[in-house]
């Protein structure tokens, strides 16, 4: 078998079987394949596409071309749960711990913030003393004690995937489904989980702009899972607004606290509870959506959610005081506050915008090797829909550095739209891309 | 300018201007441009296309990558002469010396061959003594004295486009038209030549195999030379079989010998005097293809053309006495006759095998590194058409390695079509392809 061979196929519209995928995939991990026939490769995949059954292979090759984490030694179904990336979106923080508290264990692999979108890592580090990275016994044993365990992706994880997406980011092959989706899923495969819940997010700040490309998406992922034996659904959830209130590491902590404490956002909530209430039937912990988030609505009033997310970060070293006293967590030193002139009501946040507008203030990276900054950020106190009176603040800018600020604020003003009309609350979960026998919704 | 964006821009149906082809070119020679990118774009080249401004753009930058060759020194119109490649296409040594014994300067660079063409470079060295390898001064002295010189590129020529063939070459990338077009047009412009005169194979021996093909490859380039204000034509000759009976390096010397002698092959006659007249016109030395002939014509018949052969080598020090005692070129051990063994006519001669059969016997190279046996090779005696009777030679083989010579044998065969029906001889010159002012040829 020949690279130049197989490059050829692809180009003309050729199908590759299972044995030429594993060439590709090990051949490119061992560095026997070059980059400049892997790109050349990858950018024939954007034209000619690859069919489903090519992209499950794909992904297993990837599951493989590593470690494949072993969690055979934690008790019970588990479930994992992975969002292609948002702004505001600390879901995992928020639901993780509510789903552990009903009894389903949650061992979770999180990634780190790149570009507009955040990620937990970044989170839990601005927590004192956490620590993101375990040995994977202390994983597997925080798991069976606590009930859940969230650390960073082990360096041995579907090693092929990190050598492709780098090669992606610069050959302009991001935006390609079929190899999104295979990165998704090969680290979920690797990652041992027993079943997962997809977020997909779409709209103007989600990678996917279109709901159609986000089902797409979701289905060769579904079928990625389903056929590798893990049963797996994946949500489709707005991303044309921050989900949450929070932009920014410490910020996003003290909204989830905020939000098992029972005063938070509605929207996070709600899709928290809609994508644990998923995670509970595929760990076989409830029968249906209902009774599912009834046991979800339980461990947040009890407070038995926020008990969970206090033990995991002792459990890691964490200082789980700064998780009732913010003070103890990293502070901006500068909040500056953005007032409406007259009563208006939010007619757009623009979600990319806002997560650029962070990450320029320092919460996020620009390239992988950036230095971020945990207190920083943007606190919203309104989403579209609201009414906001004269002189009520509608978000807070947390800095560091005057002159950064006043580069980021006016792209952050311009990202507020507002209108005197009335303006109608949009859709916050749209649809649940899913085998047969699992519940499910659909509101388009 | 980030090339990211431009591998974007292209992969989206985007065209370049000349500012981007030029940070391409001058980016990807300089090495700061990575072959992964380039590879990526070619492929999407590949997919969405070049225009022919575009095309004619990248030539020029490609063009200007190295040292452009300074030929203003040699007096007179200097008309160069290319062929896209073929089997027993031995014009170059035939054709190059009947133009300069007709007044017209040819000061001519050429290649090796590769796969299953032959290159002029090679065959030159099959005389002792040959020296392909001058520094420009003197190449340009004897241009000017003995009419004509033929060597090797020289390192520095359009760098760029050695750089991107080898990688074409490993990323399934070398049959793309446009990319054709600049890397043959690039050398061609940064040679220094006046006017050129392109011979465009076609048929299944030729990398073009479709007639339309090989038209818009010759559309193409006669556009940016004329373009780059140098006169250009563009003739399309069949390569369904070998053009003249020699295939393999000595033997080639011997066939354009014998040719200029006035006992040479028809076919490869024809297409000399073709090509020639046409370099004749370009370079005002004759006023139509009728009055240029009749002078090539004379040039053979009176001798002159064998003398400016002999004269070229005796310049660049090669033993010109090989020419008329050919024992003094290499010799092959082995000559293996190939017998008809009824009356029969050639119905065809498959020139990419027999090509690849020379190669195999160690006349080219299946890699750049390769090292050339110069004595082997196969002579044919006949050609499609050709009435061969019962014991008569249909062609030789000339091989030093008898296990060599039994794997190839039977693929040789192979490649020699016979029938008992009368065959007609194939079209041998298809049309010129060429701007207004100059006289036109079409027989499709």
């Amino acid at each position: 078998m020949r690279m130049v061979d197989l490059i050829k196929k692809k180009r003309d519209g050729g199908t590759f079987d299972k044995n030429e995928i594993e060439y590709i995939i090990n051949g490119y991990t061992d560095g026997d394949i070059p980059d400049y026939q892997m790109s050349a490769l990858i950018m024939a995949i954007y034209f000619s596409g690859m069919s489903n059954v090519e992209t499950a292979d794909l992904t297993i090759a990837m599951a493989k071309s590593g470690k494949m984490a072993d969690l055979s030694a934690i008790n019970g179904v588990k479930v994992d749960k992975h969002s292609t990336g948002g702004v505001a979106d600390t879901t995992t923080l928020v639901l993780a711990p509510l789903v552990a508290a009903c009894g389903a264990p949650v061992a979770k692999m999180s990634g780190r913030g790149l570009g507009h979108t955040g990620g937990t890592l970044d989170k839990l580090e601005s927590i004192p003393g956490m620590r993101v990275s375990l040995p994977m016994d202390e994983f597997i044993n925080n798991v069976n004690r606590v009930g859940l365990a969230v650390i960073g992706q082990t360096e041995d994880l579907a090693p092929a995937d990190k050598k492709l997406y780098a090669l992606r980011d610069v050959t302009a092959a991001v935006d390609i489904i079929p190899l999104i989706a295979s990165s998704i899923m090969s680290k979920k495969l690797a990652g041992g989980a027993d079943a997962i819940v997809l977020d997909v997010k779409v709209g103007e700040g989600a990678f996917m702009k279109d709901y159609e490309d986000a089902v797409k998406l979701a289905e060769i992922m579904v079928d990625i899972g389903e056929n590798a034996g893990k049963r797996t659904v994946a949500a489709i959830t707005d991303m044309n607004q921050p989900l949450g209130l929070a932009i920014g590491n410490s910020l996003e902590v003290i909204e989830a606290c905020e939000t098992l404490k029972g005063n938070g956002c509605k929207d996070l909530l709600d899709v928290c509870l809609f994508l644990g209430s998923y995670m509970l039937i595929l760990a076989g912990a409830a029968a249906n959506r209902r009774e599912a988030v009834c046991m979800l609505q339980d461990a947040l009033k009890s407070g038995s959610g926020f008990g969970k997310l206090k033990e995991m970060v002792k459990a890691q070293g964490g200082n789980c005081e700064a998780l009732e006293d913010y003070s103890l967590l990293p502070q901006a030193r500068i909040r500056n506050e953005i007032k409406a002139d007259k009563d208006v009501y939010v007619s757009s946040l623009h979600a990319e915008e806002l997560g650029l507008c962070a990450m320029r203030l320092g919460a996020g990276r620009a390239t992988k090797d950036d230095v971020v900054d945990l207190s920083v950020g943007i606190m919203l106190n309104k989403k579209v829909g609201d009414l906001v009176r004269k002189g009520e603040v509608i978000a807070t800018v947390y800095a560091n550095d005057e002159q950064r600020l006043n580069g980021v604020l006016p792209d952050i003003l311009s990202s507020i739209k507002t209108s005197e009309e009335f303006v109608e609350r949009p859709e916050l979960i749209y649809s649940l891309i899913s085998k047969e026998g699992i519940e499910p919704y659909n509101k388009r």
